[in-house]
């Protein structure tokens, strides 16, 4: 099967339509949207995730305010609000800001960043899959594809490289509760791409270490904080944790919009604490017995200190720290 | 709300009624069972799960097969091959060997196994909790309660009695995926007995770990080899290195016909595959993308040198080894 493009986010005729994440796999259904309140709706009910992929579509909110003359700072304002973590939402916004605030100069600057986002995973999957010497067994988690940016994706994007480059020998993909986007998006787009991939439940990773069967945990993130330690999905940490006991490599792939060096450390970061439904309810049915309550973070923190390389589209850095990602960003 | 008591397997009227495990916590079904192949059927099909549960649910099948007339050789076979892992169930087939091979005396010997399996969960739950000095936050995997077992359960035992005894401050359980014993089954327990639990997904417990929330990892197990390595449900590995990593004690807990003397190591259990489609699919519904395939390990092996404490009827090890457990097995 031929790869396949997937286009998570598309600007056309003055609309933006979203492919509607909810609904994957089992159905490829774009909304159109026509307001930066329908977009921050849309990104705060996960029609469209990863953290890249809301800073765009975020942009192209702002872009919309302005050519329906809504008030733009009510556009920022809910924008900015519609998900926590992801700090490239905020990034986004800013470079938006930094534009003449007209209809044209706001449209333009939206599809620059998404041109450009398209643009930086391409390099950053070259960067990421030149650090492997030999083929390599890859475990990757939650969808950081196509789906969660403007295309070819962070940590994917380098899977999609290794694969391109005859570089992976096989790939595993966490099921990634309670979402499911590794069941749901990743399996899908390695599918789309005639890559085999094989999917585990998150509990597994630990054994797949111990079996010696993966060379590389690589992972995307939401936010990094100036000392180098990274939010991502929820079982990111864990990974790392098992990783460095396993003497399993540990990649983060991820532009450099996602560092937020007004954020000192891990602790820092606001972590999304989302309803408990998502965990007691699997696709609208009730799966845990009454009477229980769920703690359902959605994010965690890795420590800079388990991250062997960090890959953005400025450059590698091996074990990051506050003094390389200082370096990094003034570049 | 009063605790009720759970029977998930009861002995009525010349027949085996199993409390069916699939069907909860939807709906309180027992399936009456006439025969030794309906027995295997239903163990294999995990209508009764847990290793102790599966134990007496075999010794009970060999006593229908006696009282149906049937060729008692073939019913041992059938019985014996319908889990791999779990080694309970060739303890309780051995065992019913040992008495004579008739209707009455096999009967016997399936009963008095069945209450044994009690008196050694309540004794090990006092042990267990025994153990904690101040009251403790515990988190655990899988359902290792009543329904594991004839009643109160191993490391849920432990959870049951630490809270009669006001030593328990929280619990959280694990979904446990694939199967969400955890959220199904534990958390169906525990809102019988009025404890107040917390589910996470099972990736969240490093998190957990990480904000200092619990004390203790407590969990089951469905074979113990000889130097002490323990293997149990999918995940049990997972949480013994992040435990040790974050300096949480780690407690398994079980009756000492989980002990396999005649397995050397966990490297000689055999891990029980079972089919993709339990994670490709929840409650019927595919949620997985097509063209992925899923490694679905049930078990994995966690070594002995990860175990802060084994609890088993004839008494507590702290961190167990080869030697420490033949001395207790002479016991």
């Amino acid at each position: 099967m031929a790869a396949q493009v997937i286009r998570p986010i598309e600007w056309r005729d003055g609309m933006l339509y979203l492919l509607d994440q909810r609904r994957l796999p089992r159905e490829e259904v774009y909304l159109p949207l026509a307001t930066a309140g329908q977009v921050a709706e849309a990104i705060h009910d996960m029609v469209v995730r990863g953290a890249p992929a809301i800073g765009i579509a975020a942009a192209y909110g702002v872009a919309l305010a302005a050519a329906q003359g809504e008030k733009l700072e009510e556009a920022y304002r809910l924008l900015a609000e519609s998900r926590p973590t992801a700090v490239n939402l905020h990034w986004a916004l800013a470079r938006m800001r930094e534009v003449p605030q007209d209809a044209g100069a706001l449209l333009e600057a939206a599809i620059a960043m998404h041109v450009e986002d398209l643009q930086q995973n391409l390099h950053m999957a070259e960067l990421g899959a030149a650090c492997f010497t030999a083929p390599v067994t890859i475990l990757t988690h939650c969808n950081t594809g196509s789906l969660a940016t403007a295309g070819h994706g962070t940590a994917l994007g380098v899977v999609r490289t290794a694969f391109l480059l005859g570089k992976l020998k096989a790939v595993y993909a966490g099921e990634t509760r309670p979402w499911l986007q590794g069941a749901r998006l990743t399996a899908w787009e390695l599918a789309k791409e005639g890559i085999k991939g094989q999917l585990i439940a998150d509990s597994a990773a630990a054994s797949l270490m111990q079996d010696g069967r993966i060379n590389w945990v690589v992972v995307g993130a939401d936010r990094i904080a100036a000392n180098g330690d990274v939010a991502n999905k929820i079982g990111t940490y864990s990974l790392a944790v098992l990783a460095r006991h396993h003497g399993v490599k540990f990649m983060v792939v991820a532009p450099s919009g996602t560092i937020d060096m007004q954020t000192g450390s891990g602790r820092e970061i606001p972590i999304e604490q989302r309803v408990a439904d998502e965990l007691l309810a699997i696709a609208g049915q009730r799966v845990a017995a009454d009477g229980i309550d769920a703690w359902n973070p959605v994010f965690d923190v890795t420590p800079a200190s388990l991250i062997d390389v960090l890959v953005t589209e400025k450059g590698v850095l091996e074990h990051p720290d506050a003094e390389k990602l200082q370096t990094l960003m003034r570049q």
